[in-house]
């Protein structure tokens, strides 16, 4: 049997967490919606969040046949992900809680810096999330980080310099706190195209924790019957790989940005009409 | 008798021009809407976004007495215009075509560039626009300038990089068309706040154009019975200038960037629901 998952964003950046479960989940069948039509999220309230959100749920799910589903947004995590789970009948996984838990699993003082847009960290869903677990948080919103990333300037030296003014203002606001943190949570779904520039930006010995892929690693132990490897290993040739992509609205945006989020081409992105 | 004048937008960007009306119009009562819940109206479908800015028109109208209207939205001017004018019965003044005419003016070869957003230049409005009035014309998005301005790195190096980067990336295509622009149109309601340093950028001799300041000089041509000084008169003082500030979301953010686009404070932002 392959199994049927649904992931959702907002937009498209939660490709990443797409192509993270592709990568330790091969062989399944995806279905992967942005409600563009409604986005930005962030800006808006809690309510209309949730109800925005389990429509997509429920389409993922009653339409698309998705058995599992992975909300590959951090603010409809932060802010709907009850809301989604009354919606639908079938597990969900957000991506608030694996980054925590990664977190905590990395961290060996237990003070825990975190990088997202404005609107997650106005949710402080991370900090919640981390403090439960007994950590010491501190966020910060790196607002220009996404612009960067859609206008293609990853590994720009604009990209660059932006990262080390962001980190270095996180490094004195964490000095001030008393803090002595040893990781550094990617709370957004764009920031793993950062990756690498941002390893390189941490001090020597901090870990930098990618959201995107503890979310897929937690949806791979969410199916133990099936094997999981880890990225690089082989992938399973007898059930290839099946991706659908629909959005609300901007499919162009979508279809031309897309690929390098997902590392692969996304292919034809199907519009779809959720109502107002 | 006190003039009121509606200000649009689907943000609070369109504050640089109600800055440019206080200035030309001063001593008039102004109603400023920002359909803060619905942007960005770049995404959206033309229909869409028509029935956003009519609502939005009759709010302006119908219940705060606007006697004229300026659009201070690139993408409702662009797209929803006629929309407005059928929902209204005032005077309806958008920013596309002041900021076209004073090109023409300006321009002495008639070779015209224009940075704005994505969805600006989509619409290819300012082309149209230029292309009517005999000019040639190349536009430019530049997608990373709203960011920079909303984090306030106006004046900030990264900032100046960035310019620097787009403008040389428009000199190469204005070239290899075979034009020699002596006008750029900042097609932006947020670049007024980065106009010295654009016009530090541009190469000697290059006009740069303020569509906010052309729509508030046109406004004024639109109001012959009242004196409209120019930017640096005394004030009139018979009658204070009079400003109201209404968003249909995020009035917190409002409230706290607003004030640098108004180069005044903008107070307490009144929070309207116009519906979904």
């Amino acid at each position: 049997m392959t199994p049927a998952i649904g992931v959702f964003d907002s937009g498209f950046g939660g490709l990443t967490v797409l192509r993270a479960l592709v990568e330790r989940l091969p062989g399944a069948r995806y279905s992967f919606l942005g409600d563009t039509a409604r986005l930005p999220y962030g800006s808006k309230s809690r309510r209309t969040i949730a109800r925005y959100a389990a429509q997509s749920a429920r389409f993922l799910v009653n339409e698309q046949g998705a058995e599992f589903l992975v909300i590959a947004c951090n603010t409809a995590s932060a802010l709907a992900l009850d809301a989604i789970q009354e919606a639908v009948t079938v597990p969900v996984l957000g991506v608030i809680e694996p980054g925590a838990e990664a977190a905590r699993a990395a961290s060996a003082n237990g003070d825990v810096l975190v990088i997202a847009t404005d609107a997650t960290v106005q949710s402080h869903a991370y900090a919640a999330a981390c403090l439960t677990r007994g950590m010491r948080v501190l966020e910060k919103a790196c607002p220009l980080l996404v612009p960067l990333v859609e206008e293609g300037w990853t590994g720009h030296p604009v990209t660059d310099e932006v990262i080390r003014i962001y980190l270095e203002e996180l490094r004195a606001e964490a000095a001030a706190a008393g803090m002595r943190a040893d990781t550094l949570v990617l709370g957004c779904t764009h920031y793993p195209l950062l990756r690498e520039m941002i390893e390189q930006a941490v001090r020597p010995g901090v870990k930098v924790i990618d959201s995107a892929e503890s979310t897929a690693q937690a949806a791979a132990r969410l199916f133990p019957g099936r094997s999981h490897p880890a990225p690089g290993d082989p992938p399973e040739t007898a059930c290839p790989t099946e991706i659908r992509c629909f959005a609300t609205d901007s499919v162009e945006k979508f279809e031309r940005l897309g690929s390098r989020f997902l590392g692969r081409p996304v292919g034809a992105v199907e519009l779809i009409d959720l109502g107002g």
